[in-house]
């Protein structure tokens, strides 16, 4: 029988979501459910003084204005996560005050309309530099279970770090992180070259087509039951259990269907609709709409880098100096600082480096997580100067990335040794392709840029379940929530494991109450962890399926084979039994064996960081400044390519994402703080006519605890893809773009300055 | 820390049933539910010549009014499992016609008025030795695919069973079976006294609270869903699919919280709400009424029992031959007849026995489990006839019994060797009891009688799962339906194994979707068989927590014991870590152990016959012919009792039962077939003022399969009831009732016969 891994097969979801038969968390049927509709701050920070409710209530149809003082919530502290209505300041204009309730959606929006909040407006932080000073205004003020937020200010040791030199900063100041190794300046000064730029990168929208939505009702027993468009179950019972004080058995999640999440769905509406559901005790739906999804859901933040690198003539990098500014907007629970300053490294070797990070509250919106959170920002400014450092060193930036690329057991300036990564492979690939082979030979206007980039993969504990039924078919039950295909692929982990047809198995997703534990999908872990969990769980159930076979064949285990769903002897075929025949021997009344089950658990010793070389070929309009992508390759190292239908449409989606933060993407707030790309009218993303074909070269350089090999695939193809476009910017124009997104004003800004300084473009 | 086993403590699920806020199957709350209700047969055998649905097509609200035909029936075959809607003909008076669907309840009872269905009377067959003669008229028209129900007329072999004798036989005989061992002659010759009696038993009803019920509907995807006061979520998913011709994975069944079921709760309803919604593409309810369930439902079936035995002075038992005629209504897919040819040797050995049994339609009901089914009709029988035999050796009752009692290893009349039975020791503990050492100086009129019985206890494969959760609390999950507090078991089973309280587990019941196998809840088998896998499942975390704990206090696993959730080294109990503390260890992102879970199976070698003995003593009124029971004991071998509260819930359940099988409940029909005690106001069963206190006595005999030496406990404390009842009235009044129930008109005539006959009443 052929294996089944390689093979590319498409979604198990997709005809049932693309005949529109999916239920998601917004279309749950349930008689007697409200409809909340939430009054949103129209103030980008402002003291509460006043909310109105009487005429809301008045309208026919709403059954409650729920506030803060309302909602049974026990958790103490600010911050969204403690906070799902507003208690007494607003911190960002979008940010939730109310929630109106009411028999219908138009009755519960009616009601919000005429909610009268009266605020004393304070001032709005929106300098991202300018909030650090000390002295700033604080975009929150702090409570006292916040002190550590104004700690910083003066703490000289972040946390795990190493000594912070002092500084005066002000409170907006959250965190600050230190990582230093070796000498940089005597680094700087034996370079041959030393760049340096400072980097900036806009708020993003993750702009999945389903807004977020929870519905929330009680069950018998008082178990608060959430359907949700989360990305973790589990992770979201464990907060609604701590936010309201509930054992962790009397909360119930349901992940329902995803139209899309990249990192963003995670407890922004459960709260909300569990908590309504518990003051009323009746079900509650709330389904943001897309312009409030855009004002009060969590993009990806804002962030500055500024960046020295050096290196040598022969190749080798010498010194990298960062200092990183993230904004978190209004959110104190955590930021990307730490993250972002391990990934500014690059996939590279230092002799020498320093980096600063900074994690900054201003009165934005509350960030979350988008597809590599932190990354992206990082390898655009790392890139863009390695770029810059070929130049002037006149290095083949492939050759000149490759000399310096890591491999495992190399630290990086995590302080951490990298396990098995592919960045020289992805290189190595690239420098084949087409479009860098004939990067010299373009029409004028046109450049090719190169840039690589990884993500280090999440690693969580994870465990799956398996049971063989009465029709010799697998059943495979996990937690997870579906975001990328990966019940499709534990199909055929589970199917090669026991040598059957992926069709033969059947994966389940249960809820909180049931299923075996999987952590939140992201951090592109789900095929790497529960993957093996699955592959695990399937080979218990083998080993079962063979001794019941050796047993009735009198053959013994090690004879046997499983080929097209049938256990037979090797050599002897004939001599065989059907796995459904193996099935209901094991499920027979009086019989003497077990029924065909697994159990799989895994604790991975390590992640499996994923890299991705992109090749983007543009051409620049210099009347206008458009950068129009002409060719676009990533190549892209996948541990082992389950299913390379969807690691290429992973790989796709990524390069697509990328070409969104590199050209178009930008949630623009005015100088009030108030959101003014608030819809797709006025948030542009790359549009298929804006996307060319994207070549995808699949590496493969296995993940010795992945499933077969595999590594996680989903956030990897977005890293280097802003850089790359960046890199071939510059090859067709001589400028030099350092704030995404690139769009064509501020290109065309750009090549007029540089016309202005009429200086020759570099070669 | 004290062990949980053998601690009494109350059912999880009785707070919630007691108050009202169990969600039963008729409970299910569903937008768009349609309501199902019946055109039953108000003819006992006809053919249906036409069914008029334009009528009730026009009562507003109907729906649709399905009939056979319109069923999305692919399973070939009559028969009620084939055929949920009669087809061309009637079996029974109250056989499921059509189903009037509607958007209310009154609405499809409206229309179920006015369906008219044209019938061809077809000759009722009732009696039940009448039917098996040659030349009878058939009960029902044999189908090409049941002609298996013709060949008995001339099969010279059973199945399974030895060579049977010639006899002509009508084709309402649908199953004959001969079980013979030794010289049956030569045993009773060699008997020093034989007797012989020919025993009648009646149809009874299950009187479960809450009557049938079904709730169904069709989920994105096509999954036919169906939420049942189902015994068995396994058995209706496996059936229902074949009967729909759906693949399994396309059906999901949830055994909702049953209000009794007592064997009768399988399959009856759920086909009907099932097509219905498959139909109709809409959620459908059927719930019977009680009347309905009356008429149209599985009672246990009427028996003829004709037995001799021998026995010789020294005691010791000869021969034993029976004739077995089990009705089995309109039920062609299987009979009592053979269990009850097993159950008819009872706990003793013989040296001689033939045993035939013939299983035979009649246009009664069709029939179905009642706790212990076949049970007391043959131990009503035997041990009636064992009191006689003693009485004319002038033997100890109990001494004779004990004499001939089996154990472990002794050859049963089935052929098989018997396991551990604590027949013995039931026996041994009611001997000491003060009802039967005062029976000889009891008031005239009063009298004591015991009787012994056993449930071979059913054995099926098993398994279940278990996880720990963050907060230190394990769930365990199973597919059972829990009938008896088998969940509240399982808590108690998994506490001990892992050395916390049951009030740390939680136990859940999946749906078969995604849960762990698990077969009906029947048989007596449950804790027996899933108890054991959750035995092991506990057993599979309880190491793997002994594994985390071992590795981070750094002590050898066998160094460490769990005591009130607590890991702690043997004799350092301060060096500990709290259950909560592994599983946040075990959770942990990028943390170095597995989730904390277990998975276990089961395939016992043996099923565990549980034996009891019961003493009634009785008041007989001669003016009219009432039995009062004064006191009553049982005395039940449960191998470990587990919970007592339970297990003597159980005892004084099943000997309730019996004393309504013994004195009031009975199933009538007209000579027409027409059910006429089709009301709780005409059926009578055992009202609390009718039932004395009852002792329990529990026995302790393992079973070395079961979870901690147990075993079913459900189905033995009914068996021995009827017997013990029949002959506390004997030592009363000198008659032998031979007919259940003994209302007082029967003993009343039985009295009066006796005295006509001037006979003087044995000591």
């Amino acid at each position: 029988m052929d294996s089944v891994i390689g093979v590319p097969r498409p979604r198990t979801d997709s005809p049932e979501k693309v005949s529109g038969a999916t239920r998601y968390a917004g279309d749950d049927v349930l008689p007697g459910l409200l409809h909340g509709w939430l009054v949103l701050s129209t103030e980008a920070h402002a003291t509460i003084v006043s909310i109105e409710k009487e005429a809301a209530l008045a309208v026919p149809g709403v059954v409650a204005v729920l506030t803060a003082d309302d909602l049974p919530v026990v958790a103490e502290g600010s911050g969204r996560s403690n906070e799902p209505l507003a208690r007494s300041e607003v911190v960002f204009s979008g940010q939730p005050i109310a929630l109106v309730v009411a028999e219908s959606e138009a009755a519960a929006e009616d009601g919000a309309e005429v909610v009268m909040v009266e605020y004393e407006s304070l001032e709005p932080v929106l300098d991202l530099e300018g909030a650090m000073r000390p002295g700033a205004p604080l975009g929150r003020h702090p409570g006292e279970e916040d002190a550590s937020g104004m700690e910083s200010v003066h703490a000289a040791v972040g946390a795990g770090e190493q000594e912070l030199p002092e500084e005066e900063l002000s409170g907006n100041v959250l965190k600050r992180s230190f990582r230093e190794e070796g000498d940089l300046e005597a680094a700087f000064e034996t370079s041959d070259a030393v760049v340096s730029g400072r980097f900036e990168t806009s708020w993003i929208y993750q702009s999945y087509l389903e807004p977020q939505t929870a519905t929330a009702w009680i069950e018998p027993g008082g178990v608060l039951v959430v359907s949700a468009s989360t990305q973790g179950a589990f992770m979201s019972r464990n907060e609604l259990a701590d936010l309201f004080g509930l054992p962790l058995d009397k909360v119930r999640v349901r992940a329902a269907p995803l139209g899309g999440a990249f990192g963003g769905k995670l407890m922004l509406v459960e709260p909300l609709a569990a908590g309504a559901a518990l003051v009323l005790g009746r079900p509650v739906r709330l389904l943001l709409t897309r312009s409030e999804d855009f004002q009060a859901s969590n993009p990806a933040p804002a962030a500055i880098f500024e960046l020295r690198v050096g290196a040598r003539r022969s190749g080798e990098l010498t010194g990298l100096d960062a200092r990183i500014v993230c904004d978190r907007g209004s959110t104190i629970e955590w930021g990307l600082e730490d993250i972002s300053s391990t990934l500014v490294g690059g996939p590279y070797r230092w002799r020498a480096f320093a980096i600063r990070s900074y994690g900054v509250q201003t009165n934005r919106v509350t960030f979350g997580a988008y597809r590599g959170p932190g990354a992206p920002p990082a390898a655009f400014a790392l890139e863009s100067l390695l770029d810059e450092l070929a130049a002037q060193l006149e290095l083949d930036p492939i050759e000149f990335r490759l000399q310096n690329a890591v491999v495992e057991g190399d630290v990086g300036v995590s302080g951490r040794a990298f396990p098995v990564i592919g960045a020289r492979e992805c290189l190595e690939r690239v420098r084949e392709h087409p479009i860098w082979l004939e990067r010299n030979s373009l029409p004028e206007d046109e450049g090719v840029g190169v840039a690589v980039g990884y993500w280090p993969g999440g690693n969580e504990p994870a465990s799956a379940a398996c049971r063989l039924d009465r029709d010799g078919r697998l059943t495979v039950v996990t937690a997870v929530a579906d975001m990328t295909g990966t019940e499709t692929t534990f199909a055929a982990i589970a199917a090669e494991v026991l040598g059957t047809t992926p069709e033969n198995v059947r994966v389940v997703a249960a809820d909180t109450a049931s299923a075996p534990f999987a952590g939140v999908s992201g951090g592109s872990k789900i095929t790497y962890t529960v993957g093996r969990a699955v592959e695990r769980a399937a080979e218990q159930a083998r080993e079962r399926i063979l001794y019941v076979a050796s047993e009735e064949l009198e053959i013994a285990p090690s004879d046997l084979e499983i080929v097209d769903g049938v256990v037979r002897a090797v050599g002897s075929p004939d001599r065989s039994l059907s796995l459904e025949e193996i099935a209901q021997k094991a499920l027979a009344w009086g019989g003497r064996y077990e029924p065909i089950a697994g159990q799989g658990g895994v604790a991975q010793p390590s992640s499996a960081p994923a890299a991705a070389a992109h090749l983007a070929h543009v051409r620049v309009d210099h009347e206008t400044g458009e950068v129009e992508i002409l060719r676009y390759a990533v190549a892209q190292d996948v541990g082992r390519a389950l299913n390379p239908a969807l690691v290429e449409g992973q790989m796709r989606g990524g390069a697509t994402q990328a070409i969104g933060w590199a050209l178009y993407e930008e949630l623009r707030y005015d100088e009030h703080g108030q959101l003014v790309t608030g819809s797709f009218l006025d948030y542009a993303i790359p549009t298929a006519e804006r996307v060319p074909q994207i070549d995808t070269l699949i590496v493969e350089v296995p993940a010795p605890s992945g499933p077969f090999g595999a590594k996680g695939v989903g956030e990897a193809p977005v890293v280097a893809g802003p850089a790359a476009i960046a890199n071939a910017v510059a090859a067709a124009t001589g400028i030099r773009p350092r704030q995404l997104p690139m769009t064509a004003p501020r290109v065309w800004a750009l090549l007029q300055e540089a016309s202005t300084r009429t200086e020759t473009p570099p070669a």
